[in-house]
């Protein structure tokens, strides 16, 4: 097949830590009931344009795959084949996991605060094994045994997120398939920056709202066309604030 | 890895069609609310006997993968890989998708009757490609381009079901992995088939309930250890009389 490709990426919806305003990360959290109406929603954007993805990618955490679970049910295509990789999970948070982001942002000061959450090298301390937030000795892991990462920076994240979209996403797309990827705020901004080729500055400004299909049509050079379009733009706007709102409240 | 190897079967829950009592096969019915449930009752129990699934095969009907989706969600498995096929799907119906059960019972009688529905070889008359209840065209089948068929015997499910045991869930179990299988009343009916070295007369006899785990023990030469057993056995017995008497109400 050749260009344009086409690529959907879609971001869980709130969790139930989005909710108590919590650091996730790789912490195995499910989606509330308004995450599951925004991955419904999701699924109803899908269908609405005749975007119907041919196969899909998902992290290995529950809230990416019951985002897709449902939003695929919504636009009947449930049958579709999976893919899922650790690869393409939520940024470790290292030693934030489980924390409160708004007890953070005070114990820590706005400028920590903000350097952990937005800088793109700069990982939080790291979290230790025998944490109850650690996912060392998770058997969804087990595969990658020594590669169970204690925190990471988006930087970390893009170097471990890269490989797959080369050796896994690439291949289906240049056979022509419209791939959905469902996966986490800074696994997804790790592949937006690739794509568009953002700057370690200038990154630290991009939010992507949850439960709104983004739409990437990819040249030969699986490089886009044009810029990532989200299938309804207005709420992507108001969700992207939100993000960027997190944590001040 | 060596013997024995784990396998469960788990036939999906009450699907719209089963509520309504139609010949259901190869249409894309979904799950009722009591389905749902049974599907997470088959997850709960799987989680009780510790029996957690590292991989899962669905056929490619939407009732099948949503009683898996729902069942690993309740064990805590959403992350397991999937792999589907159309092999593992229901016996196709022929011309009897669709149509009543009750009213086909009435239309022809109990012998023509029973035998489309327990008779080892003699599928129902064909579906014409143009019926509404034809899946000629369905996307989700254009991989198999001539192979959609137009009706199934029992024998017909298991030519074609078989290869796929042979060359995906095989290898799947030489590995050591507990394999889960989710699939419909007669694709798991030509399973135990084979396992259990049921005779084509006496498999007309065997209904297997839905919503209840079975699992096998098998050994080097994949074979039962001994006989299928259902984590819930007084259900299960309930649930089989329940499928025997389906039609004749």
């Amino acid at each position: 097949m050749s260009a344009p490709y086409t690529l959907i990426l879609l971001r869980h919806g709130q969790s139930e830590w989005n909710k108590t305003n919590q650091f996730t990360g790789w912490v195995d959290v499910r989606l509330t009931d308004q995450g599951k109406a925004e991955a419904a929603r999701g699924g109803e954007l899908l269908a609405e344009a005749g975007l119907l993805p041919d196969i899909l990618h998902t992290s290995v955490l529950s809230r990416a795959i019951q985002t897709a679970n449902i939003a695929l049910d919504t636009a009947d295509r449930l049958w579709i084949p999976v893919k899922r990789s650790w690869r393409l999970n939520e940024r470790h948070y290292g030693a934030l996991q489980g924390k409160d982001k708004a007890q953070t942002l005070e114990e820590f000061g706005n400028e920590q605060f903000m350097l952990w959450r937005r800088s793109f090298d700069v990982p939080p301390p790291p979290l230790p094994a025998d944490d109850p937030y650690s996912q060392v000795g998770d058997p969804r892991y087990a595969g990658i045994d020594g590669q169970v990462p204690d925190t990471e920076s988006l930087k970390l994240v893009i170097e471990r997120m890269l490989p797959y979209w080369e050796a896994e996403i690439v291949p289906d797309l240049r056979e022509g398939k419209t791939v959905l990827v469902t996966a986490h705020g800074n696994s997804l901004r790790g592949l937006v920056k690739h794509l568009e080729g953002i700057s370690d500055e200038d990154i630290a400004a991009l939010n992507i709202p949850t439960g709104i299909p983004l739409v990437y049509r990819l040249g030969e050079d699986l490089l886009p066309l044009g810029p990532g379009e989200y299938l309804d733009p207005e709420a992507a706007a108001a969700g992207a604030a939100a993000v960027a709102a997190q944590g001040k409240g």
